[in-house]
């Protein structure tokens, strides 16, 4: 009995059986063993804080208990930390989710929404997912361009428009006047996500203030990144009570573990971990850099806790980054490159620890060498 | 500026704000003080098997991971577990996350949804999150209705219906047979959602064979209710591969806490530990029977772990529930009552560990004494 199946929408048979990225566990399986490095995922190779991990040994005694829906403790912490009102924030299981609903938010089934060619495929996944048309901006000099973006979206009449700052998968930044003069060039209508899962990797000034009076503008934040929390699910987003109330209408309340609200407001206690990885992260991204320089690559500047690395500068092809790729694996090295050319001239290494930087180093140096 | 705001979709626009529960910190807020029992949202007050504990402690040396978004080697054990294939299973962030995603499958605005009238609100709250119509069915005797079910599927040509067994507000369960008499009254192109989250407390006869042959219908598990995991977030769908395979073209792929599935795995480990909550929830349900009969309630027979007692037996109205609800509150006791008539003639009481049970016996009495 395999016909008739249930009806699916109409949308959702129509969908392609894709995954926005595969992961690492995916590929050892394929391969048949691990991987010695894993520096693909843009995960924070320091790990929790202290505090973070003692708030959950503590908090093991009630895992039983539902999280708090609202996250009102961790909402009011952020709120203070923010400058905005405890409505205007909500707690997500990552960013991935909340995209997920400001996509389904404000997207009808052929609505038109702008984002960069090349940049975070799960917010695209979303859009598709809910029947959004993808209009796509190319990159400019590596960075995203406000400028295109801002014009695509008054050109198709866009409702939605995505811009991560600093950008994944370049590691590129835009200071925060850019950012302003892209908001001012958009239309009042329009719902601008600003992805700054990075931003605290980034210089003090690519970052805005924050404004919540601008109901346009969305900010999204996480714990995956600097706070290493990516294995617990948690983020954020800022904006307007309005916005913050549409999504109340229609998010998975109950959908964030009581476990890492209280690992996350156990890291905001402990800034001083958080600043020791932005730290090291910044020790790491000039490792890499020097590294490349001495392979005659050109390591892109950044603002991130990984680094994109133009292993063919002065050609821009994308064949020797994916022989790199591949030999890489083959060495037990797991990293990604961006999908789209000409980005994906680049190879993109999450900073390691120091050993892990130093492993990567010859790995990478020998088989340079050897080629 | 707070006008014009972004253009949300008309459907999100047209939804109340609502949320499917109040969760008990926000009536903690509310009130100003705790509760000295937290018996009104159906956790386990057994927590976690050690074997669990100790695999999230272990597991958090890798937190800063993101969890494996195929989850396979938790799918591969469940799938051993449950006699299926592993393409036949996919795991997601509670049943409620696994809800949204199948309600979005299915559902185009407009669509019929047929479920019971007092069940699950999270279920109704998805399907007019994607502009469902609702189309309730009465329970009957307590217990929901089957045949009555089937009959508005035919009658509405719905393509979605859901049923809990055993149920959840009222406790009562079917057996095997009517399950299977309720699927084979269906038409051949509907998705029935069934809902197993209290399986485990139930007779071994409540639970039809899997049969994932039957691409019309979905079995949904959790781990938040026998393994005492719901601050963890994790639960299960099995069915049919191609339900699974359209699941993935929308469910968030990321969005399962690493730490979840490493303590699922370890609590897959320990059936003695689910065994022995099983039985101290069998004990506790005959506890709160006898409870019930010395004050001249009736508790309804359970298949959960929770129990729903009339009291206001003979009479069949709600005043009573509501009186009781509002000063077991004012004594420090979280509990809740089903939603809806006739069913709200019942206050509704998790079963906690046996000190809790007699806390709760201790302030129920007082409060009725003193009427």
């Amino acid at each position: 009995m395999t016909e008739p199946r249930p009806r699916f929408t109409d949308l959702v048979q129509g969908l392609p059986a894709t995954i926005p990225f595969v992961g690492p566990e995916a590929l050892e399986r394929r391969r048949g063993r691990g991987f010695e490095l894993r520096l693909g995922a843009n995960e924070s190779a320091f790990g929790l804080s202290p505090l973070a991990a003692e708030a959950i040994r503590r908090e093991l005694a009630r895992a039983a208990w539902y999280g708090d829906p609202e996250a009102f403790e961790l909402c009011r912490r952020l709120a203070a930390l923010h400058g905005v009102a405890v409505d205007e924030i909500v707690i997500g299981a990552g960013i991935d989710e909340l995209l997920g609903v400001l996509v389904r938010a404000v997207t009808s089934p052929g609505d038109p929404v702008v984002t960069s060619d090349g940049a975070y495929p799960t917010f695209n996944y979303h859009v598709t997912g809910f029947g959004g048309r993808l209009v796509t901006v190319p990159y400019r000099d590596d960075h995203e361009d406000p400028e295109g973006l801002a014009s695509a979206v008054r050109r198709e009449g866009a409702r939605l428009v995505y811009l991560a700052n600093p950008d994944n998968p370049m590691g590129s930044w835009h200071a925060a006047p850019v950012i302003q003069r892209f908001l001012a060039a958009l239309p009042a209508d329009v719902l601008v996500l600003l992805d700054e899962a990075y931003v605290e990797f980034a210089p003090a000034d690519a970052a805005p203030p924050i404004d919540t009076a601008d109901p346009r503008v969305v900010r999204l934040r996480t714990f995956s990144k600097a706070h290493g929390m990516a294995g617990l699910r948690i983020g954020y987003a800022i904006a307007h009570a309005a916005v913050i109330q549409a999504m109340g209408k229609i998010r998975n309340h109950f959908g964030v573990s009581r476990i890492a609200q209280a690992a996350a407001m156990a890291s905001l206690d402990d800034p001083g971990f958080v600043a020791g990885v932005v730290a090291e992260v910044a020790r790491g991204r000039d490792e890499y850099a020097e590294l490349a320089a001495r392979l005659d690559f050109r390591a892109l500047p950044s603002a991130t806790n990984f680094v994109a690395i133009d292993v063919d500068p002065g050609n821009g092809g994308s064949a020797h980054s994916q022989k790199l790729l591949e030999a890489l694996a083959t060495a037990g090295v797991f990293i990604r490159r961006p999908g789209i050319a000409p980005l994906d001239r680049c190879i993109r290494v999450s900073v390691g620890t120091a050993p892990e930087r130093a492993r990567f180093a010859d790995i990478l140096t020998g088989i340079v060498r050897a080629q």
